[in-house]
């Protein structure tokens, strides 16, 4: 009989929906003893699941309840196939790009200090504001302006499901969209990475939404974050390593670019770290990709690819495959 | 010859594409004498434009830049007809409402006040208040998670040009949409203003875009906002006294409901008023409908019913006619 070892902090209700004729093992954070399973769901904490990961024995296949795994095949090795849950954080990290894009356009971040102050009258701040960043100083009327996302350039790095979920929110405001990925595509046109440094320049939003690996380590780096037009905002909904954290840090300090980060370099940031004061800049502590639903979408994908791998099927999202 | 006055700060450029064959009066702020015009373009500040109103002779016909006109009538009297700049703010003003919603749901001010304190280790501090504020306290795993936009129910109160930008920019996340206007219509279903009290209580977010009038003034008073589930939340991107100030301030201390504000009653809001400091709130200074595209918006929009009135032909946007 197939064991599935899975944290055992999950209810048998959340697990109702798993196929018969499986032998359940849930693994606690704390197992001090070796356990033999076939099959194992690790805790969404890598920390956590790495802790457990030297008492598993005879595991053949990992699935993942995250989007990334970067951490699980040097963890693991070679022998093992890993399967992400892909698909399953599409929906709330498309939705965090789009809520950090507009709340950057709009200027939350101002105006949450100025109803912290409760001084309406600093409200023409917010022209000075988009003119400081931007450049474009010409007279508006009413003196009070904000920026429309509607008719901008957005530029995706990565088109996989989220990247693909993320255009298809925009569509409501008509950007122009230029797609970034490792392969070329047509129909839309996805443009290999090679392009990139041409399509900087062009875009006045750059969205990340790649996976990171050593080919996407530092890709945004000191000379790619100089080719950003003046004012563009950088959004980082990948991982942290793929923007070269001091790089960043000087290009907001300077005033060149504006940035909105659910992920960092390092991560948990610590608290002296320089980031967290730069201008213009939203950071949220990686939570893009959480959502109420986050565990119920999770454990469906892993359900499904389950079944596949009981019924001797092919796994639908297998990030390393066993040698 | 048609003598068309307008505000003196607006350049000979941003008038090039106003029709020949016609006198452009400028007005400045400070007028201090009498001028025989037909067509007034007010500045879209009331005040200045209520300040040069009284030196105004011969005006029949009020071309205004902004699509809130309630100040207008009582100013010129009935004998005059007024227009607004229906179209000018539809997407400025919707981008706001989708950025107001999302920023609320993905609990962005918190996470403001998280960056400002520089520790990534608040984070679960975001579902905790999610928590508190709807009521649901199931076990999340992991335990940072944000809402999702994608499948609530959203009540649109106000159904004209905007409302109906906002349900287009909704489309992406597949909400369900409740609609309530004046007039009850049908493809796609408006309902009653007489059938809100039932539609409230099945809406997670409620979206006030309607006029104020006599009959909209204090709509969503103690009894409605009673109405609202627990944590929905209530945004007003339409005017301040639409909704009764004392009774949402109540509401929102008591942490029954959420709210994003572009205006408010009164407006300016004091310094000194409860709504700055009240929990789960939003507010922007009534800044909804800006963008830097606003003025070149709202002057094609009153170029397009001059046309119209030079012609003999129907205008278009009339918010009173001339008795």
């Amino acid at each position: 009989m197939l064991r599935i070892g899975h944290p055992a902090s999950l209810t048998p209700d959340q697990l109702a929906d798993f196929p018969k004729g499986i032998e359940l093992v849930p693994i606690p954070d704390n197992l001090d003893h070796d356990v033999e399973i076939d099959v194992w769901i690790p805790d969404a904490f890598p920390t956590r699941a790495m802790r457990v990961w030297p008492h598993l024995r005879g595991v053949k296949l990992v699935l993942c309840l995250m989007a990334g795994t970067e951490w699980i095949p040097p963890t693991v090795g070679p022998h093992v196939t890993v399967c992400n849950a892909r698909g399953a954080h599409n929906v709330p990290t498309a939705e965090w790009t789009l809520s950090a894009i507009l709340a950057m356009l709009k200027q939350f971040p101002l105006f949450f200090d100025i109803q912290r102050s409760g001084q309406w009258r600093r409200r023409p701040e917010a022209s000075a504001a988009y003119a400081a960043i931007t450049g474009d100083t010409r007279h508006y009327h009413p003196p009070v302006m904000l920026e429309q996302l509607t008719g901008k350039t957005v530029l995706i790095v990565g088109h996989g499901a989220i990247g693909q979920e993320i255009e298809r929110m925009l569509e409501p405001f008509c950007v122009e969209v230029l797609r970034v990925a490792r392969t070329a595509r047509t129909n839309p046109v996805v443009h290999p990475v090679s392009e990139l440094d041409a399509l900087l320049p062009r875009a006045e939003i750059v969205v990340l939404i790649l996976p990171h690996t050593p080919e996407t380590h530092g890709l945004i780096d000191r000379p790619r974050l100089a080719l950003m037009r003046k004012g563009a905002l950088l959004v980082n909904a990948a991982r942290g390593p793929i923007v070269n954290t001091d790089a960043l840090v000087e290009a907001l300090q300077a005033g060149r670019i504006r940035a909105a980060l659910d992920v960092t370099d390092p991560e948990p940031l610590p608290e002296s770290h320089p980031l967290w004061n730069c201008p213009n800049l939203l950071i949220t502590p990686h939570v893009a990709g959480a959502s109420p639903r986050f565990l119920q979408n999770a454990l469906s994908v892993v359900n499904a690819e389950l079944r596949r791998y009981i019924n001797g099927e092919p796994l639908h999202n297998v990030v390393q495959k066993a040698i």
